[in-house]
């Protein structure tokens, strides 16, 4: 998402949801019928390691270390970023847009993400869902965001933001 | 994305990206390291398949045909829909939401998908980016998809869309 995780995550609101799509992937790997070569079996449970990258975003987020937030994404110019400016391109481009959107304190407020929806696509690859929201003296933001994260060896990292503003309720 | 394709995909604009994209999977499976049992090799190559179901969406938009439309979605309560207004989710949800959104030929206009850029998540997941337009004598709209594809029996299918609108000029 656009926006960083954190030790906040509410863990217990989520575990519902994680059981629905838990079941919804065998649900879609049913759906698929008589299975090729594709019993794609992760290594290790990938959610665990999903939720550790998101948590550790929204920390370094909310004591304000955007370079720490920014490693959750692919380190490549083969990162993309898309949303309502369009599409950023890049590891580079990404941390130009967060410097320009995000200058100070005040504009970072303090992040939550929540109701994550984790599904495997394969045993290298998830799809997040989730809700972001900013708190912050001047207004607060939030939307849904769609992560694809992609399994490296140093661990699973953000290869596709996707990430809406919704309007406040204010 | 929300919006459908057409008979006019521009094939040769979308080309030069195509080959970058496939270029970027290989590129980024060469990030992976020492591939473990991952070497996921689709039974047919799935970007003829999964541009031609964008395809299809656009002609059937641009008939004002959304049922049609909407046979490019995975058909199930899982599917899921992302956007300024939160998510929607499944393929009734879906429906209503076109329906409630593009009652009528004025407010569809005339949709053209353009710039795909697809990328293969394993053999049977792809991600595909891309810029949708609507012309439309009450004023053009148009913005950035995120659309994560499955292969299932019937061929490839949409199971969540993650679509943007952008600031129009006028």
């Amino acid at each position: 998402m656009a926006q960083p995780a954190a030790g906040k995550l509410p863990k217990y609101r989520a575990l519902p949801l994680l059981l629905v799509f838990a079941f919804g992937h065998l649900y879609l790997g049913a759906q698929a019928g008589p299975a090729p070569a594709k019993t794609q079996v992760a290594a290790e449970d990938p959610f665990p390691e999903i939720r550790r990258v998101l948590t550790e975003q929204q920390a370094a987020w909310n004591r304000g270390d955007i370079p720490a937030f920014l490693e959750g994404y692919w380190h490549s110019p083969e990162l993309t970023f898309a949303g309502s400016d369009g599409i950023v391109r890049g590891y580079g481009g990404l941390t130009e847009r967060y410097r320009k959107t995000y200058p100070d304190k005040a504009r970072m407020g303090e992040l939550e993400f929540s109701s994550l929806e984790i599904r495997t696509l394969g045993s290298d690859s998830a799809l997040v869902l989730g809700h972001w929201h900013l708190k912050r003296a001047i207004g607060d933001a939030g939307g849904v965001f769609s992560l694809v994260f992609h399994r490296f060896p140093v661990g699973w990292r953000i290869i596709h933001d996707h990430t809406s503003a919704q309007k406040q309720t204010p």
